[in-house]
């Protein structure tokens, strides 16, 4: 036999991984008349009928006390899954806080025999869609996770990412992973069930990605404000499925779906946004508080001469006819600035920052001035109280 | 304004995702003169000074104490990651049992500041690199990790793979994910430290592999048994690498490397290995339950007059000449047939089994025969007797 003798040697590789992102507008998912649970659901032939488990968001299902008899009655079928168990659980920031909540959600997948084959169904907003994706995404390495999109929020940015996040340690998102959903249903009618807080927070993500990337949208949106704000759906519905849209292509046509370089330039507005949610121990919605950091990162650029006074005014007086609030007393001091450090440690390396140099057009940015940050914190108090 | 009505719209899309996978086999990693580290590890030049915490393995500390100086004194550059922590976890089954293995792992993560562009660092057996794998993936939503594998099972098997999982419910990795690790290192020093028990371990899977997609591979393996089990490195030494390099090229051309689809080919004999192991409390390691795996598989096919007798005989033969059992008093009764139950629901859908109808001709089954089970589990306690 040839003797083989010590070397180095090296076996490496590069190979891809295709992904299917399904994202869907309707309205009334659960009615006997909308064939889409059908389309998105129906069992393999070749295999047993599948289970799911639902996850609903607690505000959901009292705003919506049909929701669970109706999802039960809509999978009364042979070819559709069989809904072993239902849970609901806490909304908002309290989903991702408390690891209670993704333990609940594996162990029902664990009860209820949910394989890589059967379906984690979720109902609610962006965080509760977060931590059950979490709990999706990691038990028996992914079972399939369907995504019900139930606020402004989650239809038009949070439900369309290809991520999940928990908070861990006081730090939001500390833990989650990167996974793509089997489907992204977005029902008009859930909307509905929100209370004026709740719309109005989620369409700071629509001036963000407009911002950022569609100049003509600001426009519309700008032009709209009012009648979004007031709930008028003709107004609003372009808005929301825009934007999704935006977001959808960004991922699956932006070349770093996860995220894997340095720039993440949809976080505009965001170091200071997760540093004011955490600083108000969540009682800003996270929508507020993206509202606030786009309106303090605008003033910023302005203030220092990257954009015009005239442009940022735009942004800022848009925010305020959505309803939105531009400035919170927890700006002040220098606790918020620590908010650049955690941003930064989230993503690793330099801290990027993304600017506007109009709307419309970003710029990347690795250092912040606190002076001139103190400065637009200090002109938006003054905006603020008019 | 143009009014927009109600109409459903759909706005999905495809995307894939681009990965590498580096597989390096070296001896002496952490000595000076061993250039790898400066390659694999080198900062960027434009961003902070990237930081490390090191896993190490606990037997692996033991038998290796230069291990955790040599690591320190290495990364003693500015070029480098500084090396922040060193945590040493109980190696084996443990460290995927014990929720508190990952959380402790996710705390030095958050304590050092372990970021996106930093690393984690595991040193030590597969259980050990899943184990940490899952807190690497998860932390940040992914910090860079490097495997350095230290165990024959790991190098040529466990830590090629591109999941990582721990134990939960008493079902084996019951939580994980899939994700790449920035590097594999297999650094055959590393191997001398392994008791003779651990050694010869690792080598079912190199049966499995060979059985399944390599017959001459198989013909290498059977002539140099003897010289492989009685650690004759010349002879392992291309067994390791030619399965590593099977196992790698299996997930990155194989073309469904996070296992989308329904049948996982290199699960051959793991339905019962992994009953095996939970059935005798991970007494059995996962090398030799793989042993007793492939033995009754193989068996049972020739029963079944699926592989002739003298093929089955072929590969029973060689994993005892490699010191692996094929037998255990755990296969008798019914709690081992369980294990089908279990291995379908993991990957959901219909149960998929691999079984051979020659050495490197492997055909997936869907339903498995008690009565000839009980044969085979029979015949082999015969021949585990010899």
């Amino acid at each position: 036999m040839t003797s083989h003798p010590f070397s180095e040697s090296e076996a490496s590789d590069d190979f891809t991984v295709g992904f299917s992102h399904r994202l869907v507008f309707t309205r009334g998912v659960l009615t006997d008349t909308n064939p889409l649970i059908d389309d998105l659901l129906r069992s393999p032939e070749d295999g047993p009928r599948s289970g799911m488990v639902a996850v609903v968001d607690a505000g959901l299902a009292t705003a919506c006390p049909e929701l669970i008899p109706d999802l039960t009655a809509r999978l009364d079928a042979p070819h559709l899954p069989e809904l072993r168990e239902t849970i609901i659980v806490p909304g908002g920031e309290t989903a991702k806080n408390d690891p209670a909540v993704v333990d609940e959600i594996l162990a029902a997948i664990e009860r209820c025999r949910i394989d890589r084959r059967s379906h984690l169904a979720v109902f609610g907003g962006g965080a509760v869609i977060d931590a059950a994706g979490f709990a999706a995404s990691t038990a028996h390495r992914g079972v399939r996770l369907i995504r019900f999109a139930s606020t402004v929020l989650a239809q038009l940015d949070a439900a369309i990412g290809v991520k999940n996040g928990v908070n861990r340690f006081g730090k939001k998102n500390f833990i989650g992973c990167f996974d793509v959903p089997t489907a992204v249903v977005c029902d008009e009618g859930m909307l509905e069930t929100l209370d004026d807080r709740d719309w109005r927070s989620g369409f700071s993500e629509a001036v963000k990605i407009a911002c950022l990337k569609d100049a003509p949208f600001f426009d519309e949106i700008e032009r709209n404000a009012e009648r979004i704000r007031d709930r008028d759906l003709d107004a609003a519905r372009p808005v929301i499925r825009r934007c999704a849209e935006l977001h959808l292509r960004h991922i699956t046509r932006g070349g770093d779906p996860f995220e894997r370089s340095e720039a993440r330039p949809l976080d505009f507005g965001h170091w200071a946004a997760h540093r004011l949610e955490s600083l108000t121990n969540f009682e800003t919605t996270h929508g507020e508080a993206v509202s606030i950091g786009i309106a303090v990162d605008t003033v910023y650029a302005a203030i220092e001469g990257r954009l015009s006074m005239t442009e940022a005014d735009r942004v800022v007086s848009t925010l305020r006819r959505l309803g939105l609030p531009v400035h919170h007393e927890a700006l002040h001091g220098d606790r918020i600035l620590e908010g650049l450090e955690e941003f930064r440690e989230h993503l690793g390396g330099r801290l990027t920052v993304t600017l506007l140099t109009a709307v419309g057009t970003p710029v990347d940015v690795h250092q912040m001035d606190a002076d001139l940050l103190r400065q637009a914190v200090d002109r938006l108090e003054i905006i603020n109280r008019d």
